[in-house]
C-alpha cells in the first residue's frame, strides 16, 4: 500500500484546498490520487495542480527533482474506489457541508483499505462530529493548514475524542516528512489555534476601522509591518522573554500583564457585525484593494516564500548557531 | 539648526528605546546628541549605540558608508540645554512615569527652540496627558514602535488633540526618511493600533495554554509559523480579498463573517489573570525558554533583519511589478 514514510494520498474533493494538497504531496514525489464526485472539476484541477507543483518549484519551495516528474504522476480517480482503494492516507478535501462531509467520509471508509487513515481537512468542523458515520473513528483525525496550504509550514493536527493516538502520531510524521511543522492540539476548540489568532486580529482591526482610528489600507500596513513582522520571528511568548531582559521573567512578567490588562479591557468584545457595519467594512475594502485576487495571491505567494526561505537561510554569519530557527531556541 | 530632511536630532533617555532610535538616526547619517538625567547611564549607552549602529549595518539593515562615521558622531549631552539647544526633534525616551515625563517634557521645552517638535516615544501614554504642563503642545506629538526600534519599520504617530497637523506630517516625512513606515492614527486609543493587536494575539494565546489546549512552546509555533507568516505578507483584510477569488467581495465576506462569528464568540474574553493563572503561566514560560534574553534577541534581530530583507528584496522574477510590495498592492 505504501512504504511507510511515503505513503500513497488520495485526495477527495478537487477544489482549492484538495488541490493544493495534492501539489504539496506530488512535489514531495509522493504518489497522489485526486476523486471528486463532481467529475466536471477533475480535468481542470488536475492542471491547476501541475501549474501549483511548478510554482512550488519555481519559488524553491520544492526539489526540482522530486517535483519533476510529478504532475504526469498525478493519478486521477475514475471511481471513489479507484482513488482509495490503494491509499495509505485519504485526504478529505470536501466543501464545508457537516452532513455531506459525514457521508462523504463513510463511503471512503468502507472502499478505503483497513489501516488506511483518514484525515479531514477542515478548519470548521471537527473529528467529534465528522467521525459520527465512522466505524473506525478512531482511524479519522482532523488537520487544518492556512491557505496557500502547500507553502504555509504550520499544519494544526485536532485528534477526535475517539482518534487513536497513533494514527495521530502518524500523520504528524508524515506531515513532517512533507516539510511542514505539525502541532496536536490536545482537544477540540472552535477555529483551532490559528483561526482564534487570526480572528482576535480581524476583529481588532475592523474595530480600530469602524472607529475611525486608522484607515484599512494602514491597519492591513500596521498588522504586515510591526506584529506580524515582530512575531513571525518570535512568538508572543518568546516575546516577553526578550523583553523581561536582566529583570527576570517573573518581575518583567507582572508588569507586562499589568501594563497589558489596560489594553485587554479595552479590546474589541463584539461577536458579529450588524448590517451597516458590515456594509462600511465591506465598502472599506473595495475602496482600498482593487487588483484581482488571483494576482494579489500569486504576489503574496511569492513573498511567503522569500519570507520563509528568510527564516530557514542556512547561509549564515558563522557566530550564529545554525541550530537555532525562530521560536525554536 | 537643521537641514530641513535632517533635523539635528536630541534623544533625552539614554534607556533602551532610546539607544535604539539614536542608532537608528545615526545609522542614517543624522546628527544626534544623548542625554539623560542619570548621567551615569550615558558612557555605557554611547558604547551601546555604537555597537547597535554596527550591527545594523552588519545585518544589512543601514548604509555602511552613511553608518560608518556615526558612533563616532554622537553627542553625549552635558546638560539638557547642551543635547536639546540645537535640536528640530527631540524624542522623549524616558521611563514610562507620567508625571516625570511631564515634567520632562516642560524642561525640554524650556531649553528647545521655539521650532523644535517634540516626540514621545511610548505605548503607554498619549499627547493629551503627556503635553499638561506644555506651553506649545501643538509641536508635541506620540509616536511608537515595536522593539527593536532601530529594525521593525512600522512607527505609529498618534497626535493629540492640540497636536498642529504639520508637526505631524513633518514627524511622518522625517520617520520615512529614516526608512520607517509611518502610520498616523486618527485618534488616541489605549494600546494604539499595534499594541491592541499584540495584545488580542497574546491573550488568545495565554488562553489556549492554559485551557490545556496546545503547550507554550507549541503556541509560539503556531503564531509564528502560522498567522504571523501569513499576516506579514497581507493583513487581515487583504487575506479575506484574496479569499473571495471569483465569487466577489461582497458574497464571500457574508460567508467569512458568518464563519468568523461562530469563533468571536468563542475567543478570550478575560482581561486579567488571577494569581494562580499569572503563576502557571511563568511557569510555563520558564520550562519552554532558557536561553539569556541578550543571545535570543541577537538571533531575533538577525532572522527579522532578514524577513524585511525578503519582503523588500528587489531581485525579482521578471514578471513581478517591482512596484508591488505586501501590503501595498
Amino acid at each position: 500500500m505504501d512504504d511507510g514514510n511515503r505513503p500513497r494520498i488520495a485526495v477527495i474533493g478537487a477544489g482549492h484546498r484538495g488541490r493544493g494538497w495534492a501539489a504539496l504531496a506530488l512535489s514531495r514525489g509522493w504518489p497522489v490520487s485526486l476523486y471528486d464526485p463532481e467529475s466536471t472539476l477533475l480535468q481542470r484541477a488536475a492542471r491547476e495542480v501541475g501549474d501549483r507543483v511548478r510554482r512550488l518549484t519555481d519559488l524553491g519551495r520544492a526539489d526540482p527533482l522530486e517535483a519533476a516528474g510529478a504532475s504526469a504522476s498525478l493519478i486521477i480517480g475514475r471511481s471513489l474506489l479507484h482513488a482509495v482503494g490503494e491509499a495509505g492516507l485519504v485526504l478529505d478535501a470536501m466543501p464545508a457541508d457537516l452532513s455531506a462531509k459525514q457521508r462523504s467520509l463513510e463511503q471512503i471508509e468502507q472502499v478505503a483499505g483497513r489501516e488506511a487513515i483518514l484525515v479531514s481537512l477542515t478548519g470548521t468542523m471537527h473529528a467529534s462530529s465528522l467521525s459520527a458515520r465512522l466505524r473506525r473513528p478512531e482511524r479519522h483525525v482532523v488537520a487544518y493548514a492556512l491557505d496557500p496550504v502547500e507553502i504555509v509550514q504550520l499544519v494544526e493536527i485536532i485528534p477526535g475524542p475517539h482518534t487513536d493516538r497513533t494514527v495521530t502520531e502518524q500523520v504528524r510524521a508524515w506531515f513532517a516528512a512533507l516539510d511542514r511543522l505539525p502541532v496536536v492540539l490536545q482537544r477540540e476548540v472552535v477555529g483551532n489555534a490559528s483561526g482564534r489568532i487570526l480572528a482576535a486580529v480581524w476583529r481588532e482591526c475592523i474595530d480600530l476601522v469602524l472607529e475611525g482610528v486608522v484607515d484599512l489600507a494602514d491597519v492591513d500596513r500596521v498588522v504586515s509591518r510591526g506584529p506580524a513582522a515582530a512575531l513571525a520571528v518570535a512568538g508572543p511568548n518568546l516575546m516577553q522573554v526578550m523583553g523581561a531582559g536582566s529583570q527576570g521573567i517573573e518581575y518583567y512578567l507582572g508588569e507586562a500583564l499589568q501594563a497589558h490588562e489596560a489594553v485587554w479591557s479595552r479590546l474589541a468584545s463584539w461577536h458579529s457585525l450588524s448590517a451597516d457595519e458590515r456594509h462600511r467594512l465591506i465598502r472599506a475594502i473595495e475602496r482600498t484593494y482593487h487588483d484581482e485576487p488571483a494576482e494579489l495571491r500569486v504576489q503574496r505567494d511569492r513573498f511567503l516564500a522569500r519570507l520563509l526561505g528568510a527564516l530557514e537561510d542556512p547561509r549564515v554569519e558563522s557566530e550564529l548557531d545554525e541550530s537555532w530557527s525562530p521560536d525554536e531556541p
